[in-house]
């Protein structure tokens, strides 16, 4: 059954647009090579002296996260997140499901 | 111009389920009054000792963020979360923008 993820990304001070950038290089991999992966959207935080990435997620199964997971893209993602330095603090990981409201009056 | 607020709750051990039910019955209200309100979608943590309550909104504008805070039934929905007691700390709201991946693939 599908399921949700929202992971929060902190950027060290002026790092936000280099993780930005990692992560729409990334988006491009995961649309092309993981059929599981059924949403991946970049969003970013407009206030605040240490602007915040959430990243907002949906994956087809547990099979198809950890497809992602153990993707190459995914772990050059996260080796270039170390080698560079980019995140103030460990990426933050909320697996969540759906439970009222209403998701678009568009 | 639209743009997107991604809400962090989070309720005291137990709280969780009085917390959604009182934004379920927010939402019923904000979407039958506030026009501007366009994504008003809550999302519910699956794991962990203490689950958070993730809340997904846009707003049409600035107005329309302003009529959502100061309608009455935003403000009832703060008076029960003092009242009952039921967050263990300050909702935290993030202003973002959609800033890159993709939505779905659905």
């Amino acid at each position: 059954m599908a399921f949700n993820i929202i992971a929060l990304l902190s950027p060290k001070p002026g790092m936000i647009d280099r993780v930005e950038e990692l992560l729409k290089e990334t988006a491009i991999a995961v649309k092309a090579n993981e059929p599981g992966t059924l949403k991946y959207q970049i969003h970013r935080e407009t206030k605040g002296d240490a602007p915040a990435i959430i990243m907002l997620e949906m994956y087809k199964d547990r099979a198809s996260l950890q497809a992602h997971g153990t993707s190459e893209d995914f772990k050059n993602l996260e080796r270039a997140f170390k080698k560079e330095e980019l995140l103030a603090s460990p990426m933050k990981v909320l697996f969540t499901k759906e439970s009222g409201g209403f998701p678009s009056k568009l």
